[in-house]
């Protein structure tokens, strides 16, 4: 079968607190990657402000946007200049008191292609994201675009099998997580090394089960909580970066590093899913008949 | 939280046509590995014969035996002789034209614990078991034994996230793979490669998904079309052995050689899941209000 190469673009970066550079730092990249062929390019979770999740505090919704709104208007004006797809992730304002993790897709008109409200909610210390963000409502649905149909979903989702699979029935081509996960400094090293492995074997376990490839973008550097710089360098998260890109078959194609921003362009051939969903044809097998206890929440 | 150390003993082996020869070599390894103390021994796929699935042919069946049977009587008595659970997988003849790949596992007290029938059946040239096996009706139930409740499943059902989910929702405390999976060597060294981490990494996925360890047990030698030696060297299946016992963050605990037989111990802690699931507790956050349409076929 003839290729049919998809060029993604990745964006990883350090997140200050200063919105405006974040913004012009995003600018540049997308530029920058645009003016390098990329067809596509995907931004890291919440990449227009740090992390804000470090803490609970109700101040911090004022970062929150309508969609369509102010962000959105900037990142389809981008899109549009640059002739290139992206897949940015905002803080979505729906209405007070109701707010989303929500990735939107711009097509290269600059259009919004779609959304996506992140369905799996974290809650974990230092990860207080059930205080901000509403359980996404919208289901797993792909986004339709003009370079493929994106399996766009956000951060704590990528551990989910389900959330995958179900963006593969709906003829999702690639599978797509911006995310912002760290260490906890205060873990040893080998922790931390088995949670930076899990992470990445999860999501190419995706890959394989479903026969797509994959892109995955991270966040790198060190956030304390709502940006003080504590006397404790163990304190606040450490994003691990380690955005990476995976084949059909879950192999490696680009991993970032670990500790510096990062731009990148990767070639992947939409093409190569049937041909290795023609070896694997684990669609074809599957026992519908009897997966109905998925929804349950235990069997016991 | 305290340990509770499960050692499991795996034995990857070469078939011969001979199947006194096959089980003479079984016993001999569930024998030295239960001297050694292991509580629970895994055998390969159909590990009685050779693997008789590289062609189609109705004398084949032949090799099927009711359940109780022969087998069954011969592995019971391994178990109490030597106070072990065995994890065993056999041809099932179930009725006249009704075959089965069915695990069963073997309680220490020589009693049948449970069975399992493989619920996804593959076809693929050299693997035509959708010719010898009636795709399994018993689901996707754990077995319970003195040593825990086993997650036991069969080879092609280890591609399939939604089967180990069901396991794990139903308190399985660690999944189980017998197999038989190889390369065929007209496929590249690369090609090789992919598919030996694709499959070694969809496991892991499942663990680190459900943080559960796995055990999977594969057979290992070059075993030719009901073993006529052809002139062909790149005939056949050249089983890839590998089999390994990873943690629930996916972390690998013991790899067997690609290329020998194996017979060898891993300490797992089956209490490990309890703490992994504390920091990444994705049971709770599951979506099972939008996880509908796993079963159907497709979504388009």
């Amino acid at each position: 079968m003839s290729q049919r190469i998809l060029r993604v673009g990745i964006v990883q970066q350090v997140a200050t607190t200063v919105v405006a550079d974040n913004l012009a730092r995003l600018s540049q990249n997308i530029s920058a990657l645009a003016s390098q062929g990329a067809n596509l390019i995907v931004l890291q979770e919440l990449h227009n402000t740090p992390y804000f999740c470090q803490t609970e505090n109700v101040c911090q919704f004022d970062l929150a946007e309508p969609i369509p709104g102010p962000s959105t208007d900037s990142f389809s004006a981008l899109a549009r200049q640059h002739n290139v797809v992206i897949v940015s992730s905002l803080f979505e304002r729906r209405s007070a008191g109701l707010y989303h993790n929500t990735a939107v897709v711009f097509d290269s008109d600059g259009s919004i292609a779609g959304k996506y409200r992140k369905m799996h909610i974290p809650d974990d210390p230092a990860f207080y994201e059930k205080f901000y963000f509403t359980p996404g409502d919208m289901g797993f649905n792909p986004i339709d675009t003009s370079v493929g149909r994106l399996g766009v979903m956000v951060c704590w989702d990528q551990w989910y099998p389900e959330a995958a699979r179900l963006m593969a029935l709906a003829g999702a081509e690639i599978l797509i997580y911006p995310t912002a996960i760290g260490w906890d400094m205060n873990d040893t090293p080998d922790e931390r090394l088995r949670q930076l492995n899990a992470w990445q074997t999860v999501q190419r376990g995706h890959a394989v089960a479903n026969g797509l490839p994959l892109v995955a973008v991270n966040r790198v550097g060190h956030e304390y909580p709502e940006s003080l710089q504590p006397s404790d360098p163990n304190s606040g998260i450490r994003f691990w970066g380690n955005s990476f890109v995976c084949g059909p078959q879950g192999e490696l194609l680009y991993v970032a590093p670990s500790d510096t921003p990062d731009a990148h362009i990767v070639n992947v051939d939409l093409n190569r899913s049937e041909d290795v969903r023609r070896i694997w044809p684990f669609l074809r097998d599957r026992r519908i008949d009897d997966y109905q206890h998925i929804t349950k929440r235990f069997r016991q």
